[in-house]
């Protein structure tokens, strides 16, 4: 929905709307014939929801599109999510819960092997490990560039992370990594003029780096891309009038929900835990975003039968949300990550919305299968689902008279 | 999907996409509670790959719209069909396999007759025969335009092709013919400044023609209508980063494969001979678009029965084409053409998308009712096909971290 129409039709009320992501849910039969994750686990709480909700299943991006979990996320949070692009600088700061400022610069960097030519020789420095990416962060965070504070933070094995934090920066510079071995790494440029001032800070820092780590092997160079800013995007909060907060266990989750504005609450890692915050924090928001991240981890990991205990975790879990009373809650993925793929897939996501007042559809499990004759369709658009939670949590007027 | 996000999420790899357009595929019951003539046709390989596969039905242009073989062709092949119009004189200059260049000017035009006043009596010169049409074309190919190529070519009964070629035309030419009877035909009037002077070419060609044609009867003069030139959209092959070839036996879809770049194979007239070629070629090219037009004629014609028949000529094909192992194959209509219609209709058409990695859904034969409970969907857009398609055939990467 359209967001001024949608913040033109809010009104309050007490009810609770929860947005639960079982990250990667959406999974495939691990033999033709067979039953996917979802179909396989026994669900009986889950299975009731979808026989008093509606079901369907959601298209997180466009047909035939695998989405990445930045995009998956702002697509269910009602963000189109082809509009709203994230920078890879801004989303790997999220990623290792870098907690970035308004106009801060951010860009992921490769810690690199040059030749005494200068030339990429390696452009992953053998995959140096993560320790020892720590060091070199250690050292690079002695290069001073005058009128700009530095963050250089390691992420995993020979990746990086550089943020400039002062004042106006602007993040449209193009990558320095020339994306093959044989050549120097390129100059940090801008792509457009109000960008030159903070290339040529880059630039500064880039020539401070390459003394700091000359002499060193196999890291002795880096390389930059995705240089990003965060976006000034409207935040839930202002579209829909409700209080947000995420309950997310891992970084990477917290990072997109405070893209849109909400507060992160505190938890544990176990998904229980999880289900313990939104219980005890009930009463201090309108609206929560739940995540449980182990759904796609086992799906990534090829692992079946994990994927499918964890879905039956999160079950048992439900009666003591229920307990709650929520206004409307949606139960989906962000994504599809079938274990046989061991990786994220285009298929859509079988979601169910409960309510008092969803018309009953003919689903009577919570399955892929079932969720294509639901009453959402086999293919809802994904930023339509948090309109039709509100709706049904009573929380959007009449369009006209 | 948006043309430059499909490109910039292709990968390459050794997997075979297959297109197979049964024209008009879609259709009706003969009788009311009865069958289509899908549902009726005896199909066992179509109906496995269906259990196998992801069923639905496409909507090609829009809900309620009728399409022409053109757009509905466009369509499928991925192309927003109100966005790609392809200007009437291009169409007919496909529809008889007519080499049209870059930059050619092409116009469709009627054999008619005129008083003594110039003024039009009949708009179609009595329907003449095509032979007559033949004599009269021969004669127009004597007209001379200085400075441009000119080429006459008959259609059927009363109709013919203009094609002039040159530097520096262009086809914002408005229609000559007035569209009813009792007024002149009108001067060829450029719509766009840019097209003064090729409004003025083809003014001296009808007044080269009506000097030709004068005292000869019924067909004493012309009009043209659908001035245009050959569009300059993207590629198939350039957005999907594929090879593409056509396998079609008819000159209209020939044509219509060309204005997408791709490659026309030579082959036989009947289907078997079409599925030969796909065999032969097979190794050739990434994506074939593979056209059985009989059972469209079937439709047309309003034989239910023959229409059945093709349908399971095709099924008894099936295996040999599985045999090859396509990564991913899409069986559908470009439009449906119910037999009891006698003619293409706007209903959605029967499609079942195939490959390893298709969620499976339940149904269990192809077939119009069937199609409707399928993971497509009841009318899903004909553009979605093809990106999903691809990402079954493992050619797209994941969008966004």
């Amino acid at each position: 929905m359209d967001f001024p129409l949608a913040k033109s039709l809010t009104v309050k009320n007490d009810a609770k709307v929860i947005l639960m992501i079982l990250d990667g849910l959406g999974g495939l039969p691990s033999e033709p014939g067979g039953k996917t994750e979802l179909e396989t686990a026994v669900t009986p709480n889950l299975d009731s929801l979808a026989r008093e909700g509606v079901c369907g299943l959601h298209q997180p991006i466009g047909p035939g599109i695998t989405p990445g979990s930045g995009p998956a996320h702002l697509s269910v949070f009602g963000y189109d999510p082809i509009k709203h692009q994230v920078g890879r600088g801004v989303l790997a700061a999220l990623g290792i819960n870098f907690d970035l400022g308004d106009g801060d610069v951010a860009a992921r960097g490769n810690f690199c092997t040059v030749d005494s030519n200068g030339v990429i020789t390696d452009r992953r420095a053998g995959r140096i490990p993560t320790e020892k990416n720590e060091q070199l962060c250690e050292v690079l965070r002695k290069v001073r560039v005058p009128g700009v504070e530095v963050f250089v933070e390691p992420v995993k094995e020979h990746r990086l992370l550089l943020v400039l934090r002062g004042e106006g920066l602007n993040g449209s510079i193009l990558d320095t990594d020339p994306q093959m071995v044989g050549k120097k790494p390129l100059d940090p440029v801008a792509s457009i003029p109000a960008a030159e001032k903070t290339a040529g800070l880059v630039k500064q820092f880039i020539d401070g780096a390459a003394k700091a780590l000359s002499g060193m092997s196999p890291a002795n160079m880096l390389t930059l891309r995705g240089f990003a800013q965060k976006p000034d995007w409207p935040f839930l909060r202002e579209i829909w009038g409700v209080s947000t907060a995420a309950i997310a266990a891992y970084p990477m989750y917290k990072g997109v929900a405070k893209l849109v504005g909400m507060d992160v609450i505190d938890t544990g890692t176990e998904l229980e835990d999880e289900f313990d915050t939104l219980i005890e924090r009930w009463n201090d928001y309108d609206f929560f975003y739940f995540h449980v991240k182990p759904t796609d981890s086992a799906g990534e990991d090829g692992d079946f039968d994990r994927k499918v205990s964890i879905i039956e975790r999160v079950d048992k879990q439900i009666p003591r949300l229920m307990e709650m009373n929520p206004g409307a809650l949606i139960v989906t993925g962000d994504h599809s990550t079938p274990a046989v793929m061991k990786a994220h897939s285009w298929h859509p996501v079988p979601t169910l919305i409960w309510s008092q007042l969803c018309r009953p559809d003919s689903v009577e499990v919570f399955g892929e299968r079932a969720c294509n004759a639901g009453g959402l369709g086999p293919r809802i658009p994904a930023v339509d689902l948090i309109p039709i939670a509100m709706a049904n949590a009573g929380r959007l007027e009449k369009f006209g008279a």
